[in-house]
């Protein structure tokens, strides 16, 4: 992973952070990286993600999966944070195994997808470390029926994903499925390189242990400097530019296989900074296609924003046609992927002319190894503006609320005093 | 289309507007619909849009596209506006067309994408009023090569949406490709319910004299006062809102069909408002899911933000069956629709609750009708919102330094000054 924060220099934009500022901020990144290395030494919840490229061990993922590694096609079944890892990687990774993500319940969409699977030949991965999420739950009865009226076996079809107790794992008991266990002190979103996201990954059968390697690439770098780790470089600008006014960060892939990366990133960000009334709000995007669409406000709205454009430095290319309409010979000569740079430079460069803060972060290529490394990279960059804003980056209470006035709705057990607020809906219509 | 802005109050909510500003707002929504009706009574550009449902002629439009409307698939070729608009009713519209919007230039996917279709079988329409934006273009080089490869006559296969003039016309006109001409007036942002989205909708076999009457039913209600018209009720409030310190606008529609309809919201919102430093920033979301995701920051993050509902009030259902799972039973008594109305219901109690300013959006339903209510009642809240703030709604100035810089990178004829600025790039870079 590359980082250049030349475009977040206050010599190009406002705001923007000056390299004496970022030499500053460098002894609170010091202070932040000796917090989280004991977090870690000490596996500490949250702190605990950092060391999944160590103590993930793909082979017992692989192992147990194996029952249904002959799938065509994959569901996976969960939501929030229990799918997005998953859901980012199979959308960046080609496969042979054609997979959906039932992260909504929808019945609509559900019925649909349901209709249109090979269910025999489909593997469900259905993924609740409480084992409780309604949603969640929700959809997998929905699926095991659709199993059940084709008269396929799903208890063959079913790879369990949930924690050490609770509804899910006490079905999987039930029924002798295959269980891989959540590892504990992994939030959610911090959960990809963990059974949670690789489970799928094995089962589409891509390079797991390479994954893992890729975050072990960005691990090592972690150092008490933001000058000599991207992912820090990244985490502290970031930091830097929300205080200066940032409050907006657009996302912005220069590849379609990462557009689930950018929501992936989404609650990564959302969720662990959106806190005490901070929190920079992320905004998802995907280059070039949204320069066509927020470039606009982004150059010339108010100075609330920064861009994060992310690029691989290789890949796949296809040339375009020589063409006989006029005006456009000059496309004759290129790739599409030369199309691509161009309008992702220019689109940079457009930004710093209007002195609009963006960081460019670079891999190699949408591979294993660097999903494996941009995906740690953002977490840890997460886990350090977590640090320096002095939030507490793995809780996410503020969401127990709807949850509740939800399982009070539906007539859960139990009192649910926050379902009264939803009957005393302040109303003024217009129709 | 109901707009409930009680949620908006700031007997509720802070940010929040209270009834008296609203009536004193009032006011200037008056001024500003004369000015409206003034623009649209002379077609004058942009105003023109809120035209269509009575301008634009279906009927022509089935015909024109006639000679591919047995397409097993379809590939729309463009981007932004020129996408964005038919894209959101492929998604939200069910068709036995098998729909691809092509509005990237990713290489891979490209290649990914035209290995997978029965070219014999798939219409191209392809999108761009200069008829010269390069991505379309290239991307259109790159499809068209790919017919004549596979032995497809891709002059049979083509359909043009594009300006009066431009290589686009001109390469319709020495193939002799059935051509829908783009209507004048028309920003691709407000260009859903002209041929420019409705070509793919006529070749889907979407009922398209039922979106115009969708957006006839919302022109009706246009009127001076926002307590009268749903959708200046929403325009005023996002304006009203914005003013008081949400600068950011979370669309956050429940209904997995309307998923691309918040991505041309964004469209919309972002390139119409964001100039002179002004802009509410648009945020794409998707219920439930992102109450996973991004309810924490929306809840507990910077008063900055307001939430968007956007529900159907109908939907097909489906009963989640009866459970042996403990702990859960409460599911089996329910259906998919009802968990999602408990969540949404829910989430937005929640907001309520913590004092963050929200406001519910509804349709009967997700179908042709309730789609072009929705999507002419966000433009004509749009255009009011531009009124208000007194901008120039209907250009996007801030996106021609990017393209010229591009068309110079790729070595176009003529000078581009901007490209230079790409080399000069200011670096710090971290590896």
């Amino acid at each position: 992973m590359y980082v250049d924060l030349g475009n977040a220099l206050s010599s190009v934009a406002s705001p923007g952070v000056s390299r004496a500022s970022l030499e500053r901020l460098d002894e609170d990144v010091a202070a932040a990286h000796e917090r989280i290395e004991r977090g870690r030494a000490n596996d500490e919840h949250g702190y605990a993600a950092l060391n999944l490229p160590e103590t993930a061990d793909p082979d017992a993922i692989t192992a147990t999966v194996e029952p249904v590694a002959d799938a065509e096609a994959l569901v996976i079944v969960g939501i929030g944070g229990s799918a997005l890892g998953a859901a980012t990687l199979a959308d960046a990774l080609d496969s042979d195994v054609e997979t959906h993500v039932l992260d909504n319940v929808d019945p609509e969409h559900t019925n649909d997808l349901l209709e249109g699977l090979p269910l025999a030949d489909t593997a469900i991965n259905v993924v609740s470390r409480s084992g409780t999420t309604a949603e969640t739950l929700a959809n997998f009865l929905v699926v095991r029926e659709a199993f059940e009226d084709a008269g396929v076996d799903w208890t063959e079809r079913t790879v369990v994903t949930t924690g050490e107790a609770g509804p899910l794992r006490d079905l999987a008991d039930t029924h002798d499925l295959p269980v891989l266990k959540v590892p504990d002190g992994v939030p959610g979103r911090f959960s990809v390189l963990s059974t949670v996201g690789l489970a799928a990954a094995a089962i589409r059968g891509d390079d797991v242990e390479a994954l893992l390697a890729g975050g072990r690439d960005v691990a090592r770098n972690l150092s008490g400097s933001l000058f000599e780790s991207p992912a820090y470089a990244y985490g502290a600008t970031t930091y830097a530019l929300d205080n200066r006014g940032a409050s907006i960060n657009a996302m912005l892939p220069y590849a379609e296989g990462l557009e689930t990366y950018a929501e992936w990133y989404a609650q990564l960000w959302a969720e662990s900074l959106g806190k005490d009334g901070l929190g920079q709000t992320p905004v998802r995007a995907l280059g070039a296609t949204d320069q066509h669409s927020q470039l606009q406000l982004y150059r010339a709205g108010p100075r609330n924003t920064m861009v994060t454009f992310v690029r691989p430095r290789e890949r796949a290319d296809r040339t375009i046609p020589e063409t006989d309409v006029e005006g456009l010979s000059y496309l004759g000569d290129a790739t599409l992927g030369e199309l691509l740079d161009a309008e992702f430079e220019a689109t940079e460069a457009s930004l710093a002319a209007a002195g609009r803060p963006n960081v460019r972060v670079e891999l190699d290529r949408v591979d294993e190894r660097g999903l494996g490394q941009l995906l740690y990279g953002m977490e840890a960059a997460c886990v350090l503006a977590g640090e320096l804003h002095g939030v507490d980056t793995f809780v996410q209470p503020a969401v127990e609320w709807g949850k509740n006035a939800a399982r009070g709705l539906l007539g859960a057990e139990g009192e649910y005093p926050e379902a009264d607020a939803v009957e005393d809906k302040e109303q003024l219509l217009v129709e």
